[in-house]
C-alpha cells in the first residue's frame, strides 16, 4: 500500500484510481490486523496467558490504534471529497511521515514477536542451542528488515515519486487552483529575486525549496 | 548525531564544525557499541551461553556492521577533502537513508533485547505476571519508539534543513561552483520554460523540483 504512488504503472491509473488501491490495500491489512488481534487474545485466554504483559504487545496494541487513526483520517480527508485543499495540504507531510513510522514500528513488532515465540516455543533444543528452526526463523526475520529497508528507500526517493502532471484535473473541482500554475508562478517569482546578493537569494531559493517540497508532496495528494 | 544538521544552533558554526561533531557524536557511538558488544560476549562466555544464536543478535550485528561501514565511507568522502563533488552528491541521498535506516534498526535491535532480557530475568514472578519491574521497563521500551519517531520527524522536516547560504565558501575549494549560483541559475533557466502548454510546464517542474531536492541534500554535504 505505502508503495503505490511509486509504482510506475499506476502512473497511468486516474489519481482516484490510486488512492482506491491505496486505502483498499490499508483496508485490508487492517481487518488482518483485527483477525489475529481476536487470535491472540482468544489464544491467550485458552492457554490462560495473561493479555496485554509484554512489550512487544503494548507497541503493537500503540501501533494499531495509529494504523486505525490514520486510516480514518486518510479516508475522511484525502479520500472523501469535502476536505478544503489547504487541510490536505497541511496533513499530507503528517501522513506519509505517520504511514512510514507506524510500518516500522510494526516491523519492530513483528520481530520482537519472533523473538518472543522463539524463546517460548523452542524447548528441546531450547532457542539457545540454535535448532535449524531457530536459524530459518531467524532467516525471516532478517527478511522483514530486509523488506521494511526496501520499502522505506522506495518510498523516500524523490525521484520515485509520481510525475505531478495529472493532479490538475482532479484538484480543480475542490476549489484549487491547477498545480500547475501554481508552480509556475512560483517560478516566475524566482526570477524576481534580488541576484546582486548571494545571501538573499540563496534564503530565497531555500524558501522556493520548501514550497517545492511540498508542491513534490502534493503530487500524492 | 543525526539531528545535528537540523539544530539551529549549529547553523552558526562553520560546516567544517557541524561535520566535527557530527562525525566525533558517532564515533563516540561507534566506541560504546563496541565496548557493550565485548561486555556482551565476554558475559556469555562467563555464563557459558552461546553467542549469536538469537535473532537480536544477528540483526544487532548486522546494524554495527553497517555503522562502521557508515562511519568509514562518512569518513572518507564527507570529511576528508579528497572526493569529487559529484561523488558527495551521489552518496549524500545513500548516506541520509542508511543513517535513518541504521537507527530504526538500532531501535528495534533494542525492543528485542529488551523483550529477551525481561523473559530470562524475570522468573519469580515472572514477566506475565506484570511485576513492577516488567511495567517500568516496557515503559522504558515505548520511550524508546517515541524518541526514534521524534528523531526521524526532526531528521525529514524539509524546512528543518540547515539554510544552504554558508555553504558556498565551503564547496568553492573542492572544485565545486557555489550553490547559490547553481541555484540561481536553475531557477533562472525556468523562466524560461514553455509556459503555453500546462503538461510540458509541470514535466519541468517535476524535473525542477527533483534538481531542488538534490540542492537541499547537498546543504548539509
Amino acid at each position: 500500500a505505502i508503495i503505490v504512488y511509486r509504482l510506475p504503472w499506476t502512473w497511468k491509473c486516474s489519481k482516484l484510481l490510486m488512492k482506491f488501491i491505496h486505502a483498499g490495500l490499508n483496508t485490508i491489512a487492517m481487518i488482518l490486523a483485527i483477525v489475529s488481534m481476536v487470535a491472540v487474545f482468544e489464544f491467550h485466554n485458552a492457554k490462560n496467558i495473561p493479555n496485554m504483559y509484554s512489550l512487544h504487545s503494548w507497541i503493537g496494541l500503540t501501533a494499531v490504534v495509529f494504523y486505525s487513526l490514520q486510516l480514518f483520517l486518510g479516508f475522511a480527508v484525502f479520500l472523501l471529497p469535502f476536505a478544503p485543499v489547504h487541510l490536505r495540504v497541511a496533513l499530507m507531510p503528517i501522513h506519509v511521515y505517520s504511514g512510514l513510522t507506524i510500518f516500522a514500528t510494526v516491523i519492530a513488532t513483528a520481530l520482537m514477536g519472533i523473538t518472543e515465540k522463539l524463546i517460548f516455543s523452542l524447548k528441546n533444543p531450547a532457542y539457545s542451542a540454535s535448532p535449524p528452526e531457530a536459524t530459518l526463523v531467524n532467516c525471516l526475520g532478517l527478511l522483514l528488515v530486509i523488506f521494511g529497508s526496501l520499502i522505506l528507500w522506495m518510498a523516500s526517493r524523490p525521484h520515485w515519486k509520481r510525475p505531478p502532471a495529472e493532479n490538475a484535473k482532479i484538484l480543480r473541482p475542490t476549489g484549487a487552483t491547477p498545480e500547475g500554475t501554481e508552480v509556475e508562478s512560483t517560478m516566475t517569482n524566482s526570477s524576481n529575486a534580488d541576484k546582486s546578493d548571494l545571501r538573499s537569494s540563496t534564503e530565497a531559493a531555500r524558501k522556493q525549496n520548501i514550497k517545492f517540497d511540498e508542491a513534490g508532496q502534493r503530487s500524492t495528494m
